[in-house]
């Protein structure tokens, strides 16, 4: 941590942060140079954090230098992460193939749409049974019974499920359906339920906030790792821009860029990014080329009749399409879609 | 709702458009231009909301002309709405002055602080007992035991107390010790919560997102409105942004623009929106003139010993300076502070 | 200037890092920590700020710790500056209020409008000439002869003109007929034509560019007062952001932000701000409470057949009972209005 | 075009922008529905873009129908352009890969850069002989002397040459010595600059600005094409956002996205958009995956000694590695470089 001090700093503040950090048992090293006295403190910089330094008067900035994320981080876990959704492996080379609707409508249309994204190539099945909807008068997703029916089509087709969970109180009722939770972009902060989720076994499959950066994604993993469930995949689905012809803005270089930090797999949402079919293919392809563990793409076999995000679903031939030209660049990085 | 067909759409594919509004039971209007066919539809806007009708081959964009809230909107209730907190009015020409530390830390401090606002003029106490923070290893709040003290420090100094809730389980204990429940920026959106304090009678402070657009705030307000619970004050409390000197860009201009749509009492938070303390009063200043209901500001009287966001709190001599400007500018814009 | 060094760097690495400070004549401190080791710099930081540090293997993070900014800086030139445009006094007290319309359409009209203008209280008169448009198709302004029409309004009316400069070919034509120059938004880093107008001694008033930090506009204004000329003001407009239901972002907190760091006087528009007529009152009331040095606003007296932005323009009617209340806003802040 | 009225308009309001309409020459198909009375507009579009109709009392929203931009529209121009530098093609199939230092700074340094990436497969030389730097401090540029270094380097390598172009005065300078403009992303909106550009029959690469959307980036090169220059290469270096772990925001989905509307080529500038070595290589495998028509590097055989941009600068080695794998994804999808 460096304390940066004020041009017009006084003797006595100055004396009175060295007092503080002397409190908390670590080392001050002051510095001064001709425009500004600096102060770099060695040794626990968590404890530090916790402190409102730049409150005091005479501070005019706090740097700090490490990373506010441990368990999250490469730096105390070299290797990347596998993490393992039924017989699906993530990361470590391992590409994980999401596809289905963006909610579960019915169990005819979600059979089909199951079938023939297994037959495409996709590994893991989606489907939403509580939905965030911005407007109250929106559908709401089918709940137990859309959980019920997501199962089953996993089953039939032979793919692990994910699905999203909203609430803490419905934690347990997902965990029982679910092969792994989802955490959708509008709770990535939400911690009462990131933690209800790291208490469980199953993994999670972590989306970025709207307005997240990079390591507040990191540090909202961190709240599902300290609960003691190591099991995080991290989504980079776009973020809020000024852009006005797509839905997000896809941000592509959060995956090089977790990659580096972290050993957590992570993966792309090229649907919620764009918000547009016409966009996903070229999207996907991207991600793949970037780096990413996975791609988690909206299939519906009629967009124009589902009940949430139409605009954004491929039909099952695109996804059929799309899944061959994945297969030929998984081989040219170095990737396996088991 | 305006559709706009693709300059290639062929005759099948408008006529199909055409049956799925008669579908819905609506009236289509289409005009041709020499470039684009456009179709209007009149009648109940909801229905069509609902379809993906920009997902049918041959849409080129649908726009919609209605607004997607109802119970906050201006259309329909056209006076202002004033929401009652204990004694205290908000909205109406009344102005709402919540103050208080960011977190609850023990009931000898809280009572100081709480005894210097109300002396500045402040009318409604703050402090957080449930303390969203980023990092998992951070002060996470009192819990049960702050929302103890802030009812106890409340009812010595004879303000009601309005605190944070998080978590839908969270919702009948804090029910209990709070005037009124504070929404944070990072909840705005969390559906649930939203739904379970609609179904109290309890007024709540909703602030907004920090990707939030004023249309997304409303829509979340909607939720709240829907459950039946009238009594909703929004928050404008900065979003994020690129200028990096600042926590978050304050979108005052959200003020008056909700004003214009929406019939329900929207304040100010400087303190969250700039995260530096020498730019609260100038912005607090300008919350009032921009014809704010309120302002909320946080008060330690120690910010570097604060728990959490010590550096964005006032002295309570600042606080006392400042009531003394708010004062003289609501004597200007015509409103009062009870 | 504080160098971070990766975990895992190398004493050969840090060596050479050493000897790259030496070379440049300056001290380095080293700090040896846990997790990692930090190189404090003392000496002239611009010296470093030229230099790459951070492509050099090893280093993780470079830390500025000196602003790079000084004829700007509050830090060197402690009292607000006062720059003057004909008679009128900006700064220091002292409140600019500009108005007009977007562009000069004509001698009839601009005489129409000036004169309403100036019977409400405004104090210098604002008309472009020369228009920059998003499209090549939309009206580019009347050049030399609106210039023209613009003086002989100013004089006729006694304010001072002011009137936007895009090409540094147009910096001589533009200085003989106005009293200041406009750079605007999309200019504010065309740097070839800050160092041009820096070249006169004419005031020049300075807009913030549509994605510029603070610390941007400040180094724009730098590159003027670094040819000679001190006479700068800045102007607060708006920011791009994702928020859809204005034209751009108004940052107001810009202005205190401003002027803790700088001596140069800053005023706010919040017509190109907002975009919309019905916050323009609400905001320019605010931007005066904040602190600013002035406002600017359009004004035209037949909105809705202006040739250029006519929906963010205030008829003269509404910009008189806004000046009424600004000059009761001035009067509590402590300003005045010349 | 479609008029949306208030929900109290008055009769007379309608019949003042009905008669509005038919000054234009336009025909108004006016629909009332029941809760507000929309008025579309058959005809040429331009005409009303130009009229400030949402300036009319009684409006509450105008919704452009058409886009803006007409000669860079994929609507009037099915087929791919192929934009020819010297020798190398760019677009309908032909990857352009252009690299070079960020900054022109001495003839042998410059030659030995140039060498080694042509060796690595790059096709056209870039560097900066102009410089746009923040700071009137920073290094500049060495000017004409920079760009007859840059030809002469081109001339031995047999490589085509492109430099910035940041003031309409140097257009005939930088003409003599290079085979293509680059207007850097401050100048995008520099309007006079476009058009003198336009002028020449020089190859223009336009980067898109800091925070231009897609369509603002269209109008941009509309600019240009309206002079009759027809040969604009687009570029996508990155946007600002909130995020402060790269330089800027990388929107790798404007590829595919202005490919779908316009039939211009358009690259991709990993270097800019990350500002981060260690993203360059992912993300430039993702442009060519996502579609684009080439992609721009900086490489500098001594980063830590550019005088420009060395931490986003390719040592020649990683871009030789990076030019291998580029090789094999242009072959998956379907390109060449030349």
């Amino acid at each position: 941590m460096i304390i940066v001090l004020r041009p017009d700093v006084t003797e006595r503040q100055v004396d009175h942060v060295l007092e503080r950090i002397a409190e908390l048992g670590l080392r001050p090293h002051v510095s001064r140079g001709e425009r500004r006295t600096i102060i770099g403190v060695i040794g626990d910089e968590d404890k530090l954090r916790a402190e409102p330094l730049s409150a005091i008067e005479g501070v005019e900035q706090v740097l700090p230098i490490l990373k506010p994320f441990k368990l999250a981080s490469r730096e105390f876990h070299k290797e990347d992460s596998i993490v393992q959704v039924g017989k699906v492996k993530i990361g470590g080379g391992h590409l994980a193939m999401i596809a289905g609707p963006c909610a579960v409508e019915g169990a005819e249309i979600l059979d089909t749409i199951a079938k023939e994204v297994k037959a495409a190539g996709a590994n893991i099945l989606r489907g939403g049974a509580f939905k965030p909807r911005t407007s109250p008068y929106s559908f709401q997703g089918m709940g137990e019974e859309g959980l019920k029916i997501l199962r089953s089509a996993g089953d039939r087709h032979d793919m692990p499920v994910v699905t999203e969970v909203m609430d803490p109180r419905q934690v347990d009722l997902v965990n029982r359906h679910a092969d792994m939770f989802q955490i959708g972009a509008r709770n990535m902060q939400n911690f009462d339920l990131l933690r209800e989720v790291g208490q469980t076994k199953k993994p999670v499959l972590l989306k970025r906030g709207m307005s997240a950066t990079v390591k507040d994604l990191l540090m909202s993993a961190e709240y599902i790792l300290a609960e003691g469930n190591k099991q995080v995949v991290l989504c980079e689905r776009g973020v809020r821009s000024f852009e006005d012809s797509t839905r997000n803005m896809f941000d592509l270089s959060a995956v090089p860029n977790v990659k580096g930090q972290s050993h957590l797999p992570i993966i792309a949402d090229p649907s919620h990014a764009t918000g547009r079919r016409d966009l996903i293919p070229a999207m996907a392809r991207a991600a793949v080329a970037a780096g990413a563990d996975g791609v988690h793409v909206e299939v519906h076999s009629c967009p124009e009749k589902a009940l949430s995000d139409g605009p954004q679903a491929l039909l099952p031939k695109q996804y059929a399409s799309l899944m061959n030209d994945l297969r030929r660049l998984a081989e040219v990085v170095g990737k396996t879609i088991s």
